[in-house]
């Protein structure tokens, strides 16, 4: 199936650009409800499936362990700034578990808050893996190896442990076959998961709603939406639609990004999960089509659509600070045929 | 008619992100020879109509009153990465018209040039309109409004004889109704001209091949197109597809950049003009669709695209420097109907 037009890019009376993609809105049984696009779509998750992916931290004991707070298990979850907060963080939880960032492997990226960048360079310093975004996912995978006495050295590897038990995590969530999940290498170097949308939508229904899962699971994955809704700061940071969407939801919602136009969220109210992909891979088009999801769904008010306006409509500024144009999102969600049973 | 695929975006074994998008190959007699999506789609031209927008430089006898030379003429013409080879330029131009750098509207930006930007936090220094890409082509704004005895303080206003002596070169170039150019603002605050993909073209094939247009006409031309192919450095800079194409094409071709995802090609053999527009406004697919045209048209050798190699099929690493995936340009041109009468 194609994609189809979910947001336009205006400039004056044009539509300068615009962005197709794919939609996905499941329950937590597994039944598409809604869509747009291809619900089928093969796509990789990125960092959507970080909170997927942080389930062995908490099954594997490593959490407890280490007495990882909500805020130490949210950046487990997390592609974030490289603000103060989230550097820290990470430093503690690594240090907690007797490692210092030289273990981490995700690479070097300028961090993305610029005032850290500018604080760096003022102090002569080099970026370290620290600032990465996925430092904390890649924290949470040391802990754990450190935790249940694997190699350190080699935790990005496919075959390595935690990966594995990830990679078993992320087909049990998304009941997709762990042979027919594609691998790829994600920019921070650890394996990402390509699957069928409308199973990555199925994953966060689930987060959403566990249960009937194995108690551990669903213990594992309250823990794990806590932990987002109650510190979504480090989830993303300032400025950053992750954050500021959880914090608006007051609890009711998770939701998490990936690269390449990725957008997911779970709703814990209805247990309902949304997958969202831009085929071209921009992410400024994912996040007022999420807000659309939201809109037609009726699940966000229209004072929390207000708050998150800029998100949901971007004003498209010049370097001169003047309006010239806007994001607007442009589609209608379908109703999915009725149940196959 | 709809877009059409111009190039995929590997990671592993997935096409993980595509983007679509528009093409037109013109003749120098406004021709359409090859075509790919819609040519008659309506684009912001955005910066590559800088070398159309740089002909009343020229013309007003601005560019020679001041003494400009073909590194001035060409960054006229530039999105440049704000390097101190750019900046001291625009300096020099501006002060030959006894003018400053406060002078120009175009805002502020941080400048593409990392080593710059880094400079600049070390020495305190703030970033001033000096590093927005588009100073050049306003420096060349306002010495011709300077050289004119015009207003300079509202240079950028669409009514200021400025920008209706370049809408008139705009409309002139592309025989396209002056009345019927869209009009919107650019990111550095100018006008910026909406027409049909194909009469970007023409534009283009009409800058290479100006014959046939009145002398003092093609004598601008014939002196901007020299400008731009002796000093491909000023259009882009270092590491940029500009300056690296013009480069290797060894005086053949002009190609500039607009934002949005739109590159435009002038064939100063063939008199052919090339127009592209990504219709999600990504810039990273318009350097391999670029290149694929010239290759399916056979106006470059293989040795030329070898040069070129990481602007046709770039690479994607990760933040370890590991290859992950690669962009592919995949589509076919196909041949426009016959000449109409």
């Amino acid at each position: 199936m194609n994609s189809t037009k979910l947001v336009n890019v205006t400039r004056g009376n044009l539509i300068e650009s615009s962005h197709k993609g794919h939609i996905a809105v499941v329950d937590a049984k597994g039944q598409l409800l809604y869509y747009a696009g291809d619900p089928n779509a093969v796509i990789f998750a990125r960092s959507s499936m970080k909170p997927i992916q942080a389930i062995p931290v908490v099954e594997t004991g490593a959490a407890d362990h280490y007495e990882f707070s909500d805020a130490d298990l949210s950046i487990c979850c997390a592609s974030h700034n490289g603000e103060n907060m989230h550097t820290d963080r990470v430093v503690s939880m690594l240090s907690r578990a007797g490692m210092e960032d030289v273990c981490l492997k995700c690479g070097t990226h300028i961090p993305r808050w610029q005032d850290t960048y500018k604080e760096l360079i003022l102090a002569g310093k080099d970026v370290t893996p620290l600032y990465n975004n996925c430092s904390g996912k890649h924290s949470g995978m040391l802990v754990t190896a450190k935790h249940m006495n694997e190699p350190l050295e080699n935790y990005y590897d496919l075959d390595h442990p935690v990966q594995q038990r990830i990679l078993a995590a992320v087909s049990e969530m998304t009941e997709y076959p762990k042979e027919e999940i594609e691998i790829g290498i994600d920019g921070c170097g650890v394996p990402v998961h390509g699957l069928p949308l409308e199973r990555l939508a199925y994953g966060y229904a689930r987060m959403a709603q566990p249960d009937g899962l194995p108690e551990t699971r669903q213990s594992a994955i309250k823990q794990i939406t806590k932990a987002m809704v109650t510190a979504p700061e480090m989830v993303g940071g300032t400025e950053r639609f992750c954050t500021d969407f959880m914090r608006v939801g007051q609890g009711r919602f998770i939701g998490k990004a990936g690269a390449e136009g990725v957008y997911c969220v779970g709703d814990l109210e209805t247990g309902i999960g949304i997958a969202i992909k831009i085929e071209d891979g921009n992410a400024r088009a994912a996040y007022p089509a999420t807000m659309e999801v939201l809109k037609q769904l009726q699940l966000v008010t229209d004072q929390q659509i207000e708050e998150l306006i800029k998100y949901y409509r971007p004003k498209l500024r010049n370097a001169r600070n003047e309006e010239i144009g806007e994001l607007i999102a442009d589609f209608q969600l379908h109703s999915a045929p009725a149940l196959k049973n």
